[in-house]
């Protein structure tokens, strides 16, 4: 079959550079060309199997519209996409496959799909809590990773995020309500990122934790979704696809 | 409907104690006869739904002839039958639905389920080890809970329990294999039972957690199983049923 | 020497019924008496060596009344006194000893001990942040001891409580100031009280937790504190004192 | 004042890249030589206030003569010195300040002073357990750190490492024995390195931990050291001595 060929475009940024690192590490895989503002993607375009994206929402259109018009495999790391740019890579996922996820680890994403498992077999009686923490250098409070997990929570129960997530209790409450879903950010160091979701019942609690501990989960994750991508149908699919997750 | 109509027997055990506590806080049960070594269970029967049994392992056979004698839905408590005991017991799972498992806790069997998806979903990059603690008094080292855990994780990846479990590293035992799984039994205090599966790559990990802190949650899980068998067809089933987790 | 004679003061409550049952298992202990509402507390005072109290801050003045006079250690369990039965606590306590503290777990005051040396030792490069987790019904955030823990912090720092305490970060609220410490108060369950202290710096973490299991570690610290009452110079101690957590 | 002006000995390594990336970032430092294999070192050193060694256990003695020489600070972070070796860097130390310590993370240090600090105050009550986990190519186990904690733990309860270490449970062991400490090495990913101290009774844990993240965690212990020793009187010093952890 022989390595698959591959190109990294936002090669000099930080995710660039851990794609690089890890895709000069995985003896299935060859970067045949480290592409960043300037460059020129079409011409390279030609000797790749896929480009895996990782630039800027206003640079990625053009991005999909040159891989369209050479038939390669893409995976976009982009995010913050208008709707007009969302519509136009749909349109394209019609004539090459695409990926396109807010969060490439496989270990988040595994994450994403037990939460929503545990939380449909474990049912009502059980209190959900959510505790992240991120390093001190972090802006937004909770992180996207916790959001999606509340939400995912939330779908389950039919509950709702904007009106039943509890961002931080302080005073004479009272009792937890049953339809309430704690979600606590913690702040400190230069933590990559921890995400636990917690079920209590009287009795018994069940948790589910991810550890982040460099940024190569998030590079791998990727490399991992370009090579699912090469050969595949014409789509717009994501992590949980990729993952098979789909269940 | 009404309440379920529920007949606790070896109600003077540390299971059967937190049996009618549990069921006594439940408006859809009714305790109607809690009885012990020398109590006559035939002639209660009649005036119940289902039979909870959580005696010794001799007096379960004929617990099991009388509830099919009298049509009633049975959860089988106890373990260590023989096989003779077994077949026969399946037997009679032709005439009324037998719930038998060997833990009843909702926590526990969720986690059991989950940790075969995760082991599956992740793949062999993660390095997979299991730590348990419980309380200074328990002699057996791993806990049955424990040692199924490594038992599922070893039928997903292919390995055997016997030859790939590692129970204590020491001295310069070199870099870790990918065909091992670590199990490590902590012990002190009263802990009644914390699990934990941790699935380890580069950049990441998953835990997934269970901690027990009353022998309630065993207690909730056997009186769950008896609504869910009451009404049933006759068979054979474990709390992987109960729980809808056949998937 | 012989065990110690004990008076149960408020033995029909919770803490009594723990106290009760732990001093019983305790060789070196003996319940003289195990008073309640309308009992005779003078009459039973002559046949014990220390009384531990667990009634209601009303109550509390008159049993130490009664203690002074009677010339017997005393152990105050209750909280919430008015200032002017403080003040005549501490003039009784001229008189006996006596130990008043808002929190009798070894374990507890432990933790405050370590809190406070690890914020001195590790300075002002790590980040402080509080996580604490209690059951459903809790109608207060944060619990006491994680607030008593934030106040240990921010007094080493020579920060305040009330100004520097951050109870719930939501929404872009810019990067951590190195002057804030989150606490986090998580709701769920039958969890008696978990409280872990975090330590965040670049490159390191210190984690300091203590975990309840049950009420028995209440009441077995505050029959800790009655022996080592007993036979002591009169004057007005807590748990620090008992522990020898002086320095 | 100005800053400190510091020799990084040793520059090529791991822990030397990490030394000079951590003195890059603080204001108080400079580096005024990054010297390795086949570099002048006594050249450099009038130029210097002090001098870091990640050499190799036998490079250290000529380093450190060539110190004492110039008179200046040494900070020492080679391990596996012949006792010979070990003799002459204590007479050397009669001339300069010299620190040596095989581990010099604030944290870990930390942790070793709370750790025996916590034992001592928990007293024989409560069960000892540690368990440490590191990156699955580490070849020997436990861990150094690991081993340090038993032996502080040992030496608090006058037990012995050799005699009272548990190192995995299996089978039908019994019950845990109040003299028994348990050990357990996890292995697996990418993990730095956590290691936490579990204290144990009915009722109530205590666990105290420690997470690194990075080997700057290293890097800045042995920078702190360095501006500690500088003008300080001769002496052998470890990091005890420079985190003021002596009582």
């Amino acid at each position: 079959m022989g390595a698959l060929k591959l190109i990294i475009n936002g090669a000099k940024g930080r995710m660039g550079q851990a794609l690089i690192h890890c895709a000069e590490a995985d003896p299935d895989l060859i970067v045949s060309a480290a592409l960043d503002h300037g460059d020129d993607l079409a011409a390279a375009l030609s000797g790749c199997d896929a480009v895996i994206d990782f630039t800027h929402a206003e640079v990625t259109l053009g991005v999909a519209e040159a891989c369209a018009k050479a038939g390669k495999a893409l995976v976009i790391g982009t995010t913050g996409h208008s709707d007009a740019v969302r519509t136009r890579i749909t349109e394209l996922s019609k004539v090459i496959p695409i990926v396109f996820a807010p969060n490439f680890s496989v270990g988040v994403n595994t994450l994403f799909w037990l939460t929503r498992k545990a939380a449909e077999i474990l049912g009502p009686d059980f209190d959900l809590e959510v505790v992240e923490m991120h390093h001190r250098l972090k802006k937004d409070s909770p992180s996207g990773t916790a959001r999606r997990l509340v939400e995912i929570l939330a779908e389950v129960r039919g509950l709702s995020y904007d009106s039943d997530v509890r961002h931080g209790r302080e005073g004479m409450v009272g009792e937890r309500t049953p339809t309430e879903i704690g979600l606590h950010a913690v702040r400190g160091g230069d933590v990559v990122g921890d995400h636990t979701v917690i079920y209590a019942n009287v009795g018994e609690r069940v948790e589910l934790t991810h550890k982040a501990s460099s940024r190569d989960t998030f590079a791998k994750g990727a490399l991992r979704a370009a090579k699912w991508a090469h050969g595949r149908d014409p789509g717009l699919y994501d992590m949980q696809d990729v993952l098979g997750l789909t269940d």
